[in-house]
């Protein structure tokens, strides 16, 4: 989510203490105007935990909102690709900030004249204030923007490439794949569940540990979740089995940025992905599947992470490596 | 050699610029009774560059000198691995200082008590100072220490093992390995030469790089010499061809450091050490060799760059990884 906080040096290491996520986001949401069926969908009007507001619920028009994700970011990085599996590009516009922030904001520096063309902000910032003037949290990327009033409407990130699947239905691409399939439901939950937790998130626990200590619990928990993956990859081509669903969606993002960042900048260095033969397979196939690996920017990605870290990474100097031509070498996973 | 000078809060990084190795020693040698020749020894008696003292020379006498060479330290490996290939344990003792250092000194904080059993040093800083006590310059490893006045005699690494080897020819084992063959002398020189400066000292100006200009430099330098190597050690078991030589010796000692240290501590990631065939081959050929394997302390060498270098690291979390194990597996190199 790459957060920033106002008036604050940026820290991301808790000295002698573990990394806790904050999971507090803007909780409203985008619906159909004949909301879809999800029957699993008990989250809803009450978003995420503990949230002060009450949850608004916004209708699912096309040209209305634009999706504001860091091509750095890897939770932001989710949003781009399903938008882009469900053909949601015209439905749904695209801002995207540099890789880089200052400690105010993500900023669209990439943009002419450093500023979103549609929006005309500077900073993602403006828009939370438009919604909040007084908003205390972490200016946090994906977040989806109201272009009439230039407001956010949400930071949710799970939630919204959730909404992007049951609520933009109508919108859809007629070939879109069903990233949300209803038998595997259940199982997919929990296999994201723990992909987040012992993953997504692992590798964040890992290189913002403030302690030896949080760390080697950090490494350990996190390899044993790498090994678990390679051994259910090994004789399924996609988590859930034959075809791509929002699992591997979640669980990409992450192995797109292990190799160049998390093992070296986040010490997760116990093997590389390319040394692990199912999930570098599965990693470059799915980069190689229209809508993976054109959202993905290795420089962008590098910069992030080295530049803005500044306690992890004082120095500032982004690494030449590793070799990434190999991201386009055949996968031969076709026959699983 | 991990050198540190007092009154100075430890700073590896120069800001804004590039790494440049204080090269300036103590050029005080030991020598042989009868001195051996050494045809292409045209250093002797100006030793170090620079020096604005008189070269001084001890005379080589087994039991009078101690060795002090934390195992950490890549410098200082060579001389400890070149003592145990010429059978030189008994002539010439050992002191280890353990892998981190204050801002004072290398210390023998791993010693009962905290001392150098024989020198009763804590720091050995005190060694530098019994012999010049206004000594202005990094007290560094590895260190060879007149044990009756219990004062430093030299610690120009380069030279030290030369002279084990040249010097102390009456005290090696019978079967000790010609390091430094007549007919390859030349040759060997400039291989050295090349692995010093683009090798040995680039891993370090890659991880030192005060700006990311200088980084990128060093990093193509440090890969075009690695691609050498590889190609060199392909047709060629060791770099001089059949035997082991001090060029070996002094390439050993950054490859054993290589994923474990450089490749995320100093951004030397274009690939791991293991990626490369022959150099990863070779690498082990050494390690499994009586003399050198057993003189790797991968912890310590790990604790050494992550903990000491805290304008790198400023968290001091050392990683767990990599896994290591893989540096006991065959080589298959005998067939070269």
């Amino acid at each position: 989510m790459g957060s920033m906080s106002e008036d604050q040096t940026p820290t991301y290491v808790d000295s002698g203490s573990g990394f806790n996520r904050d999971m507090n986001y803007i909780p409203d949401r985008i619906l159909a105007g004949e909301r879809s069926a999800d029957p699993l969908d008990d989250r809803f009007p009450s978003g995420s935990k503990d949230s002060p507001r009450e949850v608004q619920r916004w209708p699912a028009q096309p040209g209305r909102y634009r999706l504001i994700a860091a091509k750095a970011c890897p939770w932001a990085n989710r949003t781009i690709i399903v938008r882009s599996l469900l053909g949601l590009d015209d439905a749904i516009s695209l801002g995207l900030p540099g890789p880089t922030h200052d400690k105010r904001s993500w900023t669209f520096d990439l943009d002419e004249g450093g500023r979103d063309p549609v929006l005309g902000y500077e900073r993602l910032q403006e828009a939370y204030f438009a919604r909040y003037p007084d908003y205390p949290r972490g200016i946090t990327v994906p977040a989806i923007v109201d272009v009439p009033t230039k407001a956010v409407v949400t930071n949710d990130f799970p939630q919204i490439t959730h909404d992007l699947f049951f609520e933009w239905r109508d919108h859809h691409r007629p070939d879109a794949p069903d990233l949300w399939p209803d038998h595997l439901r259940e199982e997919m939950e929990e296999v994201m569940k723990r992909v987040f937790t012992e993953v997504n998130n692992g590798v964040y626990r890992c290189g913002f540990a403030g302690s030896q200590e949080s760390y080697d619990a950090a490494y350990d928990r996190l390899w044993v979740a790498l090994d678990w993956l390679e051994e259910r990859l090994t004789d399924r081509r996609y988590l859930m089995g034959d075809a791509i669903t929002e699992a591997d969606v979640r669980l990409f993002t992450t192995l797109a940025r292990f190799d160049p960042v998390y093992h070296g900048h986040f010490k997760c260095n116990r093997n590389k992905l390319t040394e692990m033969p199912a999930l570098w397979g599965y990693a470059r196939d799915l980069f190689q599947t229209p809508g993976f690996g054109e959202t993905i920017d290795f420089d962008q990605i590098k910069r992030h992470y080295y530049v803005v870290h500044t306690d992890v990474n004082p120095t500032g100097i982004v690494p030449q490596g590793p070799e990434l031509e190999s991201w386009h070498t055949p996968h031969g996973r076709e026959r699983l």
